[in-house]
């Protein structure tokens, strides 16, 4: 980072707020309603690997996901699975699009802060819907000026909203867990990027980190981003 | 219409391109899976009341449709239903995530014609990867500058684009085949609106057509826009 940016976006799921724990459990949950027909680990590979067909087609968010654990648990039981345990997957998963919103420690004290000065925005993937209600649920939507969903979080993403923005690359800043998503694209067209680790990350977006490419910055907490750019004043 | 619009935006399912009857025959073919469970009636009532129940919270699009299909299938049979016929109702849901884009009638010319001296806009709701999909595999996306997905097709939402774009609503003009999304919200916030009545409209967005209220024209092809802007010039 190297000067003060105009844009400033953040990630929202396990950036604002915890997402992927309440997916982790309702994959547990999920396990325990399907135990007599697999192992943890068969059910686990069955799910990744319904998922990764289905992903393409369907895309990221809570819709797609229970899609794939109903599918997952017809592939476990050769189709032996009776409508009343899909029931109660689909419950699982509706419960995924209304839960209560736990803002990760930090999020609102950088928010109030930054936004009293800057124009800050959400910038997410996921099911249009789904992420404009966590965002109404989380209770500080008001902070930011702008919110954009898009369904891919890749390089010509992003340049198609700094386009739209009219703002430069360098002149952008993303905060966020995902090095895959938030990070790296951001990095690989020119951007300013603050990566926040999430103690849990979602298979799909997991990706090695290979020592420490040049072009962000890491940081512990979501605290940290204001002292980091109190000093690029 | 009274002016020359600035921003010229396109609904997309059953405006550009034939969706509803593509959903119609999904249900056909759920009412023929389910047969031995009821009516066609108690059928067509069953899907309509979970997706009463769903819409809130799954939005518009295949995916929640697919999840309302198989909702409907376990109301219907007590629970009974098999993963087996589970999984045919996924793969009925799984078509209308891919099928071959036919283009309406005149559409492909109209789009020529006004992109050529025009910005045009898809402005369309439901799932964002299923909207970009469709219109990727339209083959007219290179016709449109902005695209514009969105949950719901409110006046609020007008307002938020109108406002992203910088354009007052009387220079904007929306051009599509529901009354309840693309017509009356449009013109209640004071922009011009085209209705291109489709042949068969969705359960959710029909309304009644009560007289013709000022506002906006109809025309029964889409063909018949490239007049009407041209009688404003």
């Amino acid at each position: 980072m190297n000067s003060f940016p105009k844009l400033i976006a953040f990630d929202a799921d396990d950036t604002l707020w915890a997402n992927q724990p309440l997916f982790d459990d309702a994959e547990e949950e999920l396990r325990l309603l399907l135990k007599q027909f697999g192992s943890d680990e068969q059910i686990n590979q069955t799910l990744i690997d319904v998922q990764t067909e289905n992903l393409r087609l369907m895309g990221y968010g809570a819709k797609g996901f229970m899609l794939s654990m109903i599918e997952a648990a017809i592939r476990l039981t050769d189709g032996a699975v009776r409508g009343t345990q899909i029931q109660q997957i689909i419950d699982l998963g509706k419960e995924l699009l209304r839960f209560p919103i736990n803002l990760i420690d930090g999020v609102e004290e950088v928010l109030e802060t930054l936004s009293a000065e800057h124009e800050l925005m959400v910038l997410t993937k996921g099911d249009l819907l789904d992420q404009e209600s966590k965002l109404a649920r989380s209770g500080v939507g008001q902070y930011f000026s702008h919110v954009e969903i898009v369904s891919e979080k890749h390089e010509a993403a992003y340049r198609r909203i700094l386009s739209r923005y009219h703002v430069e690359p360098a002149d952008f800043l993303m905060i966020g867990n995902s090095l895959k998503s938030d990070i790296l694209p951001v990095v690989n067209i020119g951007g300013q990027a603050i990566y926040v680790p999430y103690h849990t990350t979602w298979h799909f977006e997991r990706m090695a980190e290979t020592g420490h490419p040049n072009g962000y910055v890491q940081v512990e907490s979501i605290r940290d981003v204001l002292g980091l750019l109190q000093a690029l004043r």
